[in-house]
């Protein structure tokens, strides 16, 4: 029994939720591990970011978005709306702000000192109900999925465009 | 360390959400595996069904459904409401319409070419809520779960009845 | 390869959901694994709880809750309200009422007989769409999360102070 891992690097594109098709890297990995027969865990270490598993599909709105994500987008936020303003939701909060303005790389998180940067209330709920993990099923050395199932990483931030890590471990024998 | 794997059949029926209770098949693996410590995967391959854990309901509905099971599908309707008409929904669009109708087993999916039996958008939706996989303890080659705790399998599309699969990967010592 | 588990208990408070943060026990559970590279799992092993990655917030409302919980908790209200009466939900049901109350520890359930004692509905579907367990990375021996990233235990369930439990088990080499 050995344990593979790969960290694969993605950018996120902001203003919206950006959805990443990771399919081909979960391959990939899944194919160099060597591993014929044991469980593929795909996680997010990053709090707003999630993984899940869902049909690719053909059709794309005009974002390039494909419409199982729009229809995600659209049902999410129903339930929780876009953060866009102060004292919408109650993160983020006075503490929090001074905590990251105390930072030696405020800057990144907050441009020219504009605490607007942080609202992204919504992205935090929203990864917390899809979940930072998810299992597969590795089977003769492939990703045991059906045709139509894809596994995609999702940065619900919309606040900046961002380099997110996802971590892909193949355990098994 | 060693993995044991095995694949179950199940059997929706269509018309509304199936859930079925796999507790026993997942006890029954456990105890073939002969692993007496390490964990238990529960993995659907399908995009339109998940994994739960709940706890067992005596009372039920006029279908027969769990009451908690009825409440859930009361709740997740209320967000994302069943998919019974083209344009509801982005998904399906017209390039996934056209990839189904290209297919040799067309005549599964769409019968009759009614391309309404492909309005299953709220199974996907709710799928990617509830999450394709679950790990469960195993402690002293038994189910590490309490008296009440029960594992459910769930196909929330209600387009036809369908035979499905699901994965019980256990691995440790 | 290695299989290393810890149960730790937490206490819940009631009236309302319960969050706890259980980042230090993670880590130190995988200090004492020795388990340098591999996967750690948490696991709820109770109906009404869950288990979640979330940003540590310092801002906290006047129960104690931080604001990221208090937030979330907002969300799930609205579209799961407190069960506060028999009949909002169809659970629990009148065989669930009789079987609790044939089981021997009945009083501990339903304090002097009152019924209202089980309405926890709410807090079965929360713990359903957050999920029972959730995976993470173990790298060079550490638990492989930004700096932000927290780990917590929820019980979901306002009917009374209970001691819960939690798994936490590290697989790896």
């Amino acid at each position: 029994m050995t344990v593979y891992k790969e960290t694969i690097s993605l950018q996120s594109h902001g203003q919206r939720p950006t959805f990443i098709d990771i399919t081909t890297q979960v391959k990939e990995t899944i194919a160099k591990s060597n591993i014929r027969n044991g469980i593929c865990t795909v996680i997010s270490p990053h709090t707003t970011c999630a993984v899940f598993f869902e049909e690719f599909v053909h059709d794309r709105d005009e974002n390039g978005d494909e419409f199982l994500q729009t229809d995600l987008n659209n049902v999410l936020k129903k339930i929780i709306p876009d953060n866009t303003a102060q004292g919408q939701y109650n993160y983020p909060g006075e503490k929090h702000y001074q905590e990251v303005e105390s930072w030696p790389e405020a800057e990144f998180y907050l441009p020219g000192g504009d605490r607007d940067a942080l609202l992204n209330c919504d992205a935090h709920l929203k990864a917390t109900l899809i979940g930072s993990s998810q299992i597969f099923d590795v089977e003769e050395g492939t990703l045991g999925v059906g045709t139509t199932g894809y596994i995609y990483f999702v940065d619900f931030d919309r606040a900046r465009p961002r380099t997110r890590k996802c971590k892909i471990i193949i355990m098994g024998e």
